[in-house]
């Protein structure tokens, strides 16, 4: 792995000349972050493009210099490299948003670190001088491709970073459905629902459902079933070429959800169709960075009851 | 317990002479067995009165004769015991709807064993010869008596036997809430909800959450977290006295379940208070029936994954 | 709850006159900590008794006064109650040796609080003016009673205050067991083994074998299976009467353990035979004590990952 | 995944000219089993060698022909496959003795169908037709090697097909170690140890001990934690070319097993590490073999708690 990043890392040149820099939205703290940025990578003669909803929310915040402002196809089109600020659920909606044009990420956490924003807001002019020498490290995460298809006919296509969850809705009873792989019958179940993470999203909702912690590094998918009727039913890891397929039989109210923030209504007989995308987001991380270091100090590794 | 039951018994004199009957609505085969029922339980001396929804249902099905019939309330008046053809989802019903009125129920299942309707349709009249002459054997299950407030004043109340759930509801994301237990806050939650749950409800949707399963005879109370954010917050028991209050911090979208058969919607600073219901409900057991053989059937503990 | 624990208080006249005081071996911190609660206790006029293996500790480590000491049975007559500098494995041990003779316990720890330690050792001495006055409130908390027979005969009898744990050996292969309660066959069973806890033990080692936590006013005792080979095992709660039965199949190498602190070996067709002792333990809680609060404490319930 | 299992196949040429028969050791119906094996491949001019153990035990048991007999590293360098007959201890035994030797293995059970034995007992000479013409699928699982070191020196080395398990001994005592991945240091837990599983194993111990089912196309690791005094030490699953290294902190009594079926003692400051084996073992599979299909049966998928 370590060779593998290397190796990416060696591809990274040449440095960015342009950068494009996405904030949470209306939060006052983000635009002071988003303006701080700005003029520090234009004072070292970076070009600066800022996604047009958060201009909209520096504007209104703070007196921002007339910096180039566009959506997020535009600045896909036209940065090498993307300045995330906010928390992992910015992240998430801009790894969506610019997966397809093959921007790297590097997330600013406004408070404590995210599980992807690593870098801490009151470091975050220090190591812009190492993002812009080169020095961060990039790695590559998979994002889900998912169809949802009704009678036949695709209805909704998203992508997820973290997760696609099929769940039931407001109703609160259990959705029925199948299970697929490659084609082949895997089971029925009826539960709350089923999560389909990522890696990346295995240290999300998947976690607090039970599910196991996977490594960047492992190139899998994890299916956790929500509160399974089935009490023999686990969480599976299939590789990251399967093909998944839910067929809803049975769902008085039942939705998909792409990481969370994308919600579709799901009817009795729909499919969703679950595969690792075509596109992968390149995460740009600070050199201290260990994968394992955030995972201590998110889940408090360190801290135990005290022996007794 | 084995004293306690017999005690019960001993006073459970004298034999029922007026038996109410209650059907799962919208089958032709329950509407079957209840037509056998009122027979035979006319024939041998008894009155039989026929819960009206069900009566419409079985006259919709078949020739019935003049039995009479009436809502829930007026057979808590008149009758004596409840015999339920259906699954445990009528025996829910029904218990909520009964329960003030101190009526016995008697559980019929159409398919397999529920894990409250202990009298297979095969058995069923068979099974009425005992309990006729008094060989059942009567059980407490209690309720729970839950109360929904917005800005200080009371929008909703409803018994459960099973459970009363709060959870998010189709927006899919987490809610927000604090926990009180005799007016002590106990802790601040992000999760999809919190399950309240009966030694009834424990074999239930708190089962497949991960929660315990409570012996009838344990007189507590469980709190199961549905997908709990904080890894460290685990199913808790208290006592069956404990005064339960849920306030809702934050939630888009959240709701309040009462066996999964009602539903209330919540907003932010509702409070969902919950306590032991005054009412408690008799189930009436066959004489051959066991608790622990019952969930050694529905758990399929006989089944081991062969040795390897 | 609180009713039952103001009666308790207000039958916990008169003062304490005589005090034990028990350490754990081998640390001259606690050495030290038993000398000041000595002198300071000697001179409020109460007649202090030291545990003799404390007192050998504190003896090789301090110079201390000549304060009388002696062994558990001899504490047990002659003291009003006792104060246990160490962890909760030393309430433990003390609990166990003190209960036949109704002395409550009062816990000091060293380090962070324990579960049942509640007094921080730099509040230590304040706390005594509350404890001499009768501010303390007592709470009753149940021991298990186990015993182990081999072809009809006992062996071993022993309490327990957190658990009793019948478990694989050193092999490393699954035991294979038959559990009873009151005399009627539940489950047979190969695992790891099986918990049989207390709520005051549901925190200990129950609690990271997936078993709920048991607010100790609930009358129940858990049964968490470890590793079992059948998934749809759980953890189930039974009365406080219940009469559990444990009969190894079989079993290459298998232990009892009491409070993880006595060790029994067992042989195939061993039976251990657990039901609640004839005796509990009374522990002094502070007037600050709350039992929540503590939880929250030790499980950092206040410590979420930061959303995303 | 199917494609690759085409292209392994289509590699598999040619057929088998000499086969290693073992099985489970005293057992009668085993050794009848492996006479019959050997006799049917006899007559269709196959080669047949016996397990030396193996051939004891069937002529203690029966008549057998002079087959010729020797050890598995005389089987390794002589056979073109290995029939394995009995359970998937059986297998995990031959798998850690053939690995080397590159020589495929297929399973039959004599009882349910294992995870590994995919070959009923009553359609082995059926099946073996399929064998012989080269119907049957070639999957490669992975196997783990690990070193026991003690002060700088190894002291025990060891392959395993499911898992390295570091747990406690008979004590009872939790057991304090040290992970690290790649050199890096990941945790420091208190437990009562660690499952070091292939996908091979997850659906073993490690699944019992709540660890993820790992399809066999997943190249990772699994680390479960047994039963971990941090709440928040979850199952994390790691690339398939980590180097794993467990650091004994403290243990008054810990043991490491491989496969469950070799134990070597470990003391304070010893390390064992674990890292993919150079070598791998080949699963022959019968055209019909499903590892989903498997896992359904073996984990009663198809049977849910009746709907309530």
């Amino acid at each position: 792995m370590t060779n593998a990043f290397q190796q990416a890392s060696a591809d990274c040149a040449p440095p960015p000349r342009t950068i494009a820099l996405v904030g949470k939205y209306h939060s006052p703290e983000i635009a002071e972050s988003i303006r701080l940025l700005a003029r520090y990578l234009h004072e070292r003669g970076i070009t600066v493009l800022i996604e047009e909803e958060t201009a909209g929310n520096v504007v209104s915040h703070l007196a921002l210099g007339s910096w180039a402002s566009g959506n997020f196809p535009w600045l896909g089109a036209h940065s090498d490299l993307a300045i995330v600020v906010g928390g992992d659920g910015t992240m998430l909606n801009a790894a969506r948003q610019l997966a397809r044009y093959r921007v790297p990420l590097v997330g600013v956490n406004q408070g404590r670190l995210g599980f992807m924003t690593d870098i801490a807001r009151t470091e975050m002019l220090a190591c812009m001088d190492d993002l812009l020498d080169g020095s961060f490290t990039p790695e590559t995460r998979m994002l889900l491709d998912a169809e949802v298809s009704r009678e036949g006919r695709s209805i909704v296509c998203n992508l997820a970073l973290n997760d696609v969850v099929v769940d039931k809705g407001a109703i609160g009873r259990m959705i029925e459905f199948e299970l697929f792989i490659n084609g082949e019958f895997i089971y029925h179940l009826r539960s709350d629902g089923l999560i389909v993470a990522t890696s990346t999203g295995s240290t999300a909702y998947a976690l607090s459902a039970n599910g196991p912690i996977l490594h960047p590094g492992v190139s899998a998918i994890a299916l956790v079933p929500l509160c399974p009727h089935a009490l023999t039913n686990r969480p599976i890891l299939v590789g990251d070429r399967a093909e998944i397929e839910i067929r809803i039989v049975h769902a008085t109210d039942s939705r998909a959800h792409f990481d969370g923030q994308v919600t579709a209504d799901l009817k009795n007989a729909d499919t969703v169709r679950i595969r690792r995308s075509e596109y992968s987001i390149t995460l740009l991380h600070p050199p201290a960075y260990s994968y394992f270091a955030m995972l201590r100090q998110k889940l408090h590794w360190s801290e135990r009851p005290k022996e007794h």
